[in-house]
């Protein structure tokens, strides 16, 4: 078994990762929970749930599944609401474990319930999918999105635990691994030239599953993520590097309607987007925008984005994206492959990426 | 001007207590913010809304008024939605600092709003009741009711300051003095036998809103709370005091449907009702219950609790609310004036204590 430490101001939490972590849930349960709120999705339910249900009936305490419906779509104040009016109807008390068992729609909104849950009660994630594995799960970011914009609404708020069990990703369809590879890709491109080329010489093997490449990418993934955010819980400064191609990937989802691209399908894109403003803004070499757009094709996102109602929609939905201040809108770009900084970007440099990368 | 230091994990915050605050609002806006989100409502608004506004146009950026509906009623998700409606449809980035202009219905929520915000923006507590200056500005409690329960549904965030302006005590009606001086006196029963003494020689005096003494009672209350804040930031076991007469209370409330007797109101009957408790369970002084009962009506609160549907809803509602760990029902009891403690209750000395107070 791999184990990542996430040091946090809170303190440590662990993420383990091995094949058969279900199984073995009920040994992350602390001794006085009183009961178990289980959050997942009828999806999720139908490829794990009983088994789930039996690793945490090893506690020997009251287990409240809660269903939420499944996507993106769904990840909004309603839902949320969901959750807390179940276990207030069950009558859930302080010492609740919250479990999330899913994405990381099921995470952030699990998450966040738990943080607001008569003011906090702790929680376990159990990311389910490569893309929640290596990204959402880790950092104890939580949120909800709000018709102007992603993830508007949330709270900082940290898991006891992250059970990461690689046997689960077999149930993914191929898009979602591409989706999480693009998560995958983002590390090597804001921290570690060698890794990216590492991912570009084992693109195939990752998309094809090959369980001890995932193990490693995982395991480097979280690292990477748990570095970073033990340096800086909040997004001050370290940690906007972790959004290269999110900004444009917000773009992409909430001009679409949430739900029709994956996340990490707008991030994939968005990380060629990225090279392309870095190689106008910073000179960041051409060929290694070709480079990114290559690997980005290799582990099947997409590298065009739509166009949306125009430019002005693009620059007003990347205005409203929350990592705006007064007025201009901040980029994670690179000046090198490896290497993240942020940068304001004059609006015609941002159009003319756009134009070019959009069909 | 009195100021009182509070500490929690995150830093030290400022409480500032002195006649015309309002007027010096602008002095505690951080150079950096961008903009200003003034949470208030209409009733408020009309008292004081001018000049407050005149008085942060001294900082010289975007001020956004967001208008709640009024009462306790209201503090409830959809409400709290209104905030960040009006927040985002105002592009409010993550530098604006969130304004709580109000009692603690505003407070809770402008508090809970800014929590949650792009999660989490800086805000300034300027509470305009007495109950609100002396409790619920203090220690970082913000929230939301549910219909299941009150306060429910929050996190612990804390303000960047408290600005406690004394001359606005002025504008509040008899009931909410008394209302505020219910929490002023618990303080005396769970921490300072001595302030309690103080409080019964001068409660005619507080209630006519000498300034003086309002003043040394905002201060010492401040303190008090302060303390037992900077000990304990989560509800563990000290901060729990606090609560004392809390759990009737609540009932009361959530029986009656929130808004019709003032929060510090079911807490004065609560106090009573927590002595009487003590006394079957602690060997509470008689005579005692009879100086509490005697305090209570002197600053004007009610001493009897409305008998609801019965013992069974008392029961239900008390078992609802949130200090319940696993059944058992939590109460704040005091073997004497000045001291308080937690304990669980037989439900029939629970059942006999509702039936004598209750009419």
């Amino acid at each position: 078994m791999h184990t990542v430490d996430v040091a946090t101001p809170g303190g440590l939490y662990p993420i383990h990762i091995a094949p058969g972590r279900l199984d073995a849930l009920a040994q992350v349960i602390p001794a006085n929970a009183t009961s178990i709120a289980l959050v997942t999705n009828p999806t999720i339910d139908a490829l794990m749930g009983e088994r789930v249900l039996k690793a945490l009936s090893g506690c020997g305490i009251r287990i409240v599944t809660v269903m939420l419906p499944d996507g993106e779509a769904y990840k909004n104040w309603e839902t949320l609401n969901v959750i807390f009016d179940a276990m207030l109807g069950a009558q859930l008390d302080r010492r609740t474990v919250v479990v999330a068992l899913g994405g990381g729609v099921i995470g952030d909104m699990a998450g966040f319930a738990a943080a607001l849950y008569m003011r906090g009660v702790r929680f376990v994630q159990v990311p389910t999918t490569l893309l929640a594995q290596v990204d959402s799960s880790v950092g104890g970011k939580t949120a909800v999105n709000h018709p102007l914009g992603k993830n508007m609404i949330g709270a900082f708020y940290q898991p006891i635990a992250v059970e990461i069990d690689t046997d689960v990703l077999n149930t993914l369809a191929d898009r979602e691994m591409s989706a999480g590879l693009a998560e995958v890709i983002k590390y090597g491109l804001i921290m570690d030239a060698e890794f990216f080329s590492w991912c570009a010489t084992h693109a195939a093997g990752l998309r094809e599953r090959d369980p001890e490449l995932l193990a490693i990418a995982i395991r480097r993934s979280c690292e990477f993520k748990a570095w970073v955010v033990s340096k800086d819980e909040r997004e001050a400064d370290l940690r906007a590097i972790l959004n290269l191609g999110h900004t444009f990937g917000h773009a992409i989802e909430a001009g679409l309607g949430y739900g029709h691209w994956l996340h990490g399908e707008a991030v994939g894109c968005g990380l060629v987007m990225a090279a392309d403003l870095s190689s106008e803004l910073l000179g960041f070499p051409l060929q290694d925008v070709e480079r990114v757009r290559e690997l980005v094709t290799a582990i099947g996102c997409p590298v065009m984005a739509p166009k949306l109602a125009g430019i002005d929609q693009w620059m007003s939905l990347m205005q409203g994206d929350k990592k705006t201040e007064g007025g201009a809108i901040n980029f994670v770009l690179m000046p090198r492959i490896g290497e993240a900084i942020r940068r304001t970007a004059p609006a015609e440099l941002v159009a003319r990426v756009i134009e070019r990368n959009t069909v």
